[in-house]
């Protein structure tokens, strides 16, 4: 698979954690761009992936075997943009950025991809890790990348998702340094929170997802740890990307990494207890 | 949709419930039939629905959609009888009782479907609350359905699932009758098991889910409570048997309700926390 070239993106504006979700679709309507970590605080975020409706099967069933990179939210009926996540949203027009894919290959990186909307687009609202960074934080877990105004830092590992008919690829993790006396809280916090990752698939020694070097990120943005700091893995919704890059369908759009789709649901609605 | 006759079905054995499930199967495959409530104590039990491949992109879309009945363990490619939750297990002979149907109309009630089985069929194995029981016993919680020797009981509500593509139908609950002082451990132990459920959808009086009897159960047996206990409704994993009935796809086969699949997968795997 190509490594994509990340690029810094800042937050967007120190006052993004306390934008309506409606507000938020409205800049990014509008054409204002960057990472959402950290936008509309307790609202819940998504990643986007839309395919032709023949490939929607093996996408649904690509999801349904690979749960924790995959956490399925909403599906869309073919060519529909609006989804039960956000009553008046338009999925075309609401992402701060996309990416169009043909054949696997990254083709452009529209704010709006109302000129590449096709009628037999199904999409798939995946669960985001954002969405699970405001109970880490109320819970006393730092959130670096947050503090240092970066994007997550996201990789491609050794480990490889269920195939599901044409659909394979790897398993993509975003990764947060927590410090030790914090990671019994990022753990349980995230437990409660099956539909937006869960819990960590990994801790420790990157080497052992197969990724070389944390300070070169796949996507995003590398973040600096404090010297104690342990490296959790989450699973990521990036994986649907990575598996259109490695499967190569003829045509798929989704959220450029990082940059999501904001919901109207709270965070609270996908928490089990 | 018709009201199909509950029928009497005694617990499997004593010994059920610590047959391994490989000796579970084997015994279902020979002949035997009965509710396996309480079999094989500790591992994941399953709902079945094999529906042909032109029907498998609704019928996940359908579970994806209402993931509180429908909660999805695994898919098998098409014409496939293996399972990764069972090695060694064939789907067409291991469970003690399956239901065929056609247009929506039940047609037979073997106990293989061996002679039924056609290669365009995709099986969707679901989680089932016979899974928790064991959770809910180890807390105290009295499982009554057991204590009686009974099937539990399963009924049809007012509460229509979010339709997909061409299926649709209502929501199905078993029931379980529990003391007041053990509520709080029911809801919580069930909490953590969202793959087989998860919370209850409903509490207390019937008549909010559109249920006039607890008496007359659509499926299972009625099953005695003690004068303080409450009704406390899960939702239940023959929901889409009731979408078959309403929604009409030309074959499907599924398990006969109470009479599940046994899985080698244990119940801990499915624990969020």
């Amino acid at each position: 698979m190509n490594r994509t070239q990340h690029r810094s993106l800042n937050l967007l504006d120190d006052h993004a954690h306390a934008w309506s979700p409606a507000e938020a679709r409205s800049r990014f309507r509008s054409g204002v761009s960057g990472s959402t970590a950290g936008c509309s605080a307790g609202h819940t975020q998504a990643n986007l992936i839309s395919v032709p409706a023949d490939w929607a099967y093996d996408m649904l069933l690509f999801c349904q075997r690979n749960p924790k990179p995959c956490p399925v939210l909403d599906v869309t009926d073919a060519g529909s943009w609006t989804t039960v996540l956000a009553g008046d949203a338009d999925l075309r027009t609401d992402l701060p950025g996309y990416r169009v894919w043909e054949h696997g290959a990254l083709a452009e990186e529209p704010t709006d991809v109302l000129a590449h909307w096709r009628d037999d687009l199904v999409s798939f609202l995946i669960g985001c890790s954002f969405t699970f960074e405001s109970a880490l934080s109320e819970a006393g877990v730092p959130m670096r990348h947050i503090e240092q105004r970066r994007n997550v830092s996201m990789y491609v590992t050794s480990r490889q998702c269920r195939p599901a008919g044409r659909l394979h690829g790897p398993m993509l993790v975003s990764m947060r340094p927590v410090p030790p006396e914090h990671l019994p809280a990022a753990i349980r916090e995230t437990s409660l929170l099956p539909a937006v990752h869960g819990s960590p698939v990994y801790c420790g020694d990157p080497g052992g997802l197969g990724i070389e070097d944390l300070a070169r990120p796949d996507f995003g943005d590398p973040v600096d740890a404090e010297p104690d700091d342990i490296p959790v893995f989450w699973a990521c919704g990036v994986t649907p990307q990575a598996a259109v890059m490695a499967s190569r369908p003829p045509f798929a759009i989704t959220h450029a990494p990082g940059q999501m789709f904001i919901t109207d649901a709270r965070d609270e609605q996908y928490r089990v207890a």
